[in-house]
């Protein structure tokens, strides 16, 4: 589909065509596609931009990254299709491993999603071994699966667009727990311990330019506050359009 | 997938099967796997239940239809797919035409959806026989075709999970629009004549049955304030989820 850049939902429609384009190569599952379309929505809400609890957010998860010991940035089909490049600098500044991680298990598609991101750069994606292959506890059999050198050693992990059951999982195996989610109310974001309230394709260029200048500093980042804030965040946007409309 | 009757998101979880399974069977295009993940976002957002609100456009809905001179129901791919059954019995009882008319032009899919509208108990089906073929103003050249039967001739038209610029296009054309639309703020729950802010799938049961009730009454129904009010009920139960957070 050709869309005209004067169109008024340019920016949203050409992120979707990153998304279908991730689909029709193997990349995304059709229940990602779903996941999708329900963050347009929240993004809608928050009004399409980065609000100022996102960039607290994104600096304190700057912050975490920077100072972890082994740092791990999990991917799955839709983190590959919309920021591929992004993952692959943000690893390379914060040392930190690439791992694919799925919540619909499918080996095929893991491995097109490692092929893809090392087409985009990167030396070394892990969790397509299974002679690495290690379980996390509480999680049922193909879902507890992770990386013996990626996110069962790693102690501060980046999981973005993940699933709540999951992100408790690595939460109670004692892992800092970094997620992108637009929906403030999601089990994934009340669980995490920093939350980034942001569309993943904006917040990720500014981690990685947060994390060109930080410098390791200590951020006194309250996740709960800020997830309070991000639905005042939407409610204000609410009432905002409820006057224009 | 197998879903446990006992798991938190069951009836989210089931309705999502309906439309993976429409797109498994050719019903349903990508782009409509993203529009139901938007639903989804909204429906959460409006608590998971048919509102007063939407109660009353239901209501409101039901006498439309009822004192229609021509009637239709407008199919697309997720509507076929979320509750075919429903269609059917709402146009036994409205005498209304169904006439299948897609967003993403596509005969193949159109007679695929008209067949699966047939074996589900419909007599007919509009919208596939090109030599019916008529054309609304105000649209590009493939999304302008509706039914010279059907759509063309009707005066009062329910098109649920509809497009902004067609709704907008076939107001233009002097009808009545009924909607059914999770958006309080889409241009199409801000252009039609009656929008049901509600799922398709509570919702369509609830006009079947409003519509075997009702009596033709003429209901005062104002859109405007609905919207209003529809938009009131997301930020009363964002304030309720915030304090339970």
């Amino acid at each position: 589909m050709n869309i005209p850049k004067s169109h008024p939902r340019f920016v949203s429609l050409s992120i979707r065509e990153k998304i279908v384009k991730g689909y029709d190569n193997g990349l995304v599952a059709k229940e990602g596609l779903l996941a999708h379309g329900r963050g347009e929505a929240f993004d809608y809400l928050i009004g399409e931009k980065t609000t100022n609890t996102a960039r607290a957010a994104i600096n304190a998860a700057a912050s975490a990254l920077l100072s972890a010991h082994s740092p791990v940035i999990s991917v799955n089909g839709n983190v590959a299709s919309l920021c591929p490049k992004e993952i692959i600098q943000l690893a390379k500044i914060t040392k930190a491993k690439i791992e694919v991680n799925l919540f619909y298990y499918d080996e095929h598609r893991k491995k097109s999603i490692a092929k893809s991101l090392k087409k985009a750069g990167a030396k070394q994606v892990l969790g397509t071994n299974p002679k690495s292959y290690r379980r996390i506890s509480g999680l049922d059999s193909s879902r507890r699966i992770v990386d013996r050198d990626g996110i069962f050693a790693g102690d501060v992990i980046l999981v973005p667009l993940e699933d709540g059951d999951r992100t408790a999982a690595l939460k109670r195996a004692g892992k800092t727990v970094i997620t992108f989610d637009l929906n403030p109310l999601s089990r994934t974001s009340q669980t995490a311990d920093i939350t980034i309230v942001d569309n993943i394709v904006r917040g990720m260029k500014l981690l990685v330019s947060s994390c060109k200048k930080s410098k390791r500093k200590r951020s006194n980042f309250n996740n709960k506050k800020a997830l309070a804030s991000a639905l005042s965040e939407i409610k204000n946007n609410l009432k905002r359009r409820t006057s224009i409309a």
